[in-house]
């Protein structure tokens, strides 16, 4: 098998900026060696202006449901960096007025910017994905790439009051399946990691939030930088055992 | 239990206007006493003229995308029939250049039509038949109403070289799934029938196609008059056994 | 399509002979003009005497979990009203002292009665009714016969305190599953139906129960009357639309 | 958190002896630094003497179908090496004559022979390992203890010609997913592995089977050096992110 030189670091995108999955995913994957580029729509944040200060992570502005951003996204990426070998797409998409809606109450145009900020990004960051990996040389684990979608339980299961991120999430695993079975016999490895639980965050004082406020009990929402652990696995993951779906859930967590 | 009189008849709307399953549970529908309405971005086709005046249904146009469209067709419907007891969104929505496009070749614009028309569209119609269903009385069966979406096989798996599809199914399946569990409890039937095979149709000769070209197994298709006997069954369930998802193959489908 | 004669009536068997789905679906089955078997491992019991009774039902002693005492039943049930159209596996199987109990506390032996109870009479039972409907004709619906397993809701989820029932539970619904991808493609309709509630039962003042004690909301446990209106729609169910798998929950069951 | 001693090795107990899952689930896990123990009907196979000698891998006897056996065997693991923290049930169970059976050619001694070794073994494996483990102090990581079953893909889908085996492999996802709902939440980490491909192998020659005979690529079988990097994944994660099921393929698998 052509492997690609043990000299070339692997070029990964995170697309989504915010303080949690996508900082931890960041510092992790810089620490193992990669070089990372954080694609947000508002990259000047300061968790960003940190991770690239302290880890050369770079950002980039994107609106990853435009699709003219995100082909330029992956044009700049692959001249800036290279062509990317890991892709995680990490956006939750939802619009703040949409929280806890029933279907009587939601309003349309609320859904449907939540399915295009959550779903259609998803397709657009898939599909440059997909587009530049399959020209990489298989790895040694026989990989050409690996493709990240961060999902939620809404993936999993339709919640009461809870539309239109249903349908952003059920979306957005159809879409991950579909890619899973086309492109993994291609040598690219698509997973979908949904995440079932609150997610904790990096706090101000620099501390991890690991335990819902009001609780007692420890790790009862899910670290982010255990999440980054289960992304890199999978990254690593030799091609005759591929996981596509791993769900992640607290010890505590009732499903 | 209060219930719905006896002398009332039933309303049903059918939202999407095609020669199968619609014209089937118009026909259906429409012999089984109920008043019935189809409605179709073009209302004018031979199949509906046919049903209005062979059997009374009535037509009207709307693009089930567009949400004025969709709350202009519910109050028009209400004004002239009545408030509704059966809502069946029954909208495939694929473009036509989106069919087997591999995830590189999709086109966004037609990727995202797929998902507007398939699954915003569920959300519109699901939404104004929650919103009028709520005020109904509860019938003999306990319920106030019933909303049943036509899904696909693309809801239950995502096949290769289908991405856009995959997104738009699983969207209109887990708001279905959403919707019931919201609305069940407060009397509104929602059901899911996703179809697993090719479906039937009535052909120009008035015959219905019930077996694949080119083959000579008998009933290799769904045939669409029963799959409406199916919808007819779920309305007139009793709400101590509501079923929410109904798969239907032919006996011959592999799965 | 050859046809059965219409004026043969359907043999129905029953496997299992409770108060509930068991006693509603006799009932169901002789009052639609089939010839009507039921086994249980207790034949004499008030429920079963009625039902002779009342509706001409027949009554056999049969421990389903034993090999030679299931192929026994059917030979003489064949001999006494011919052969079965119609076959449903209703029996629960836990013993008493599994309720509730840890994975720690189940006793060995308690959990694999429960097996052999639920799950290996599921096969049993399923293995003769293959054996015969296969020789049977098509009827008008295409169907050479229909076996229905009634199933729990512990056969979609593995819920705490209840390892062994779930075991039983999947195990049945692994069965029904390969037997309805064999079987269907030959003109027998196998289908699964979970009940995702407590279920309803005649009481000895002879109305049924509907209501949890010390619950004040109507039709929250499952009535078995309408559980067996499914069972039958599934036996006329046409060839060209089977459904495998119905899941019925009263219209307030969380799930 | 308590933590244990970081000088005290884990205690690995591995049910099932094959040249497969466990040979390189013991090989690794001891090349990690655990005690590993391997039981199997047969201990005195030559993969098994091999793994001793290289590795210092224990072997026992034991039939794991016999509650007094596996009873037996924990017992003697507890003396020889300490209490486990890691059990791996890697028991396919099925007798040779039930291999691609019909419902109606499969005997129901054979059917009962396959779910018995393979699903009720589970049970009592993890009875024995649950019983233990919740007496450890949490680990660095949060977990007593990490309870891991391999299963097949007929433990996801039931496959026509395969009734019985699709009865014990649901039968043993049902219990993995009743006692991950119960145990996680005390801290123990139960898992369920769905290999769904042929499983590579060590052949004679020292050399890893990693292809499917007759085909030209490369990783069509899943390696069984590569499962077991999985196993110690999820034995090594962090009780805020843990995963209950892992299915792994090879990439060019059909699914």
């Amino acid at each position: 098998m052509a492997q690609a030189s043990v000299a070339t670091p692997d070029v990964a995108v995170i697309d989504g900026g915010g303080p949690g999955i996508s900082a931890s995913c960041a510092r992790l994957f810089a620490l193992s060696g990669m070089k990372v580029a954080v694609a947000a729509r508002t990259p000047d944040k300061p968790v960003l202006e940190k991770l690239e200060k302290e880890h050369g992570v770079r950002r980039y502005g994107c609106d990853a449901s435009d699709p003219a951003d995100v082909a330029q996204l992956f044009q700049t990426i692959v001249r800036d960096l290279g062509t990317p070998r890991l892709v995680v797409h990490n956006i939750d998409g939802r619009v703040p007025n949409i929280f806890r809606k029933t279907i009587i109450e939601a309003e349309p145009e609320m859904a449907f910017a939540t399915i295009r900020n959550a779903a259609f990004s998803a397709f657009l960051v898939g599909q440059q994905a997909a587009r530049l990996m399959r020209d990489n040389a298989p790895n040694a684990q026989g990989a050409r790439g690996t493709i990240i979608f961060t999902n939620a339980s809404a993936a999993l299961k339709g919640f009461p009051a809870s539309g239109a991120f249903a349908m952003a999430c059920h979306a957005k695993a159809g879409l991950a399946e579909s890619m899973a079975r086309e492109l993994m016999p291609q040598g690219i490895h698509v997973a979908q990691v949904p995440i079932d639980a609150a997610i904790g965050f990096t706090q101000e004082d620099g501390t991890r939030a690991h335990r819902r406020a009001g609780t007692t009990v420890d790790d009862n929402m899910a670290d982010p930088d255990h999440i980054a652990e289960t992304y890199l696995q999978l990254h690593r993951q030799h091609r005759s055992t591929w996981a596509f779906e791993v769900v992640l859930r607290p010890w505590v967590e009732k499903w």
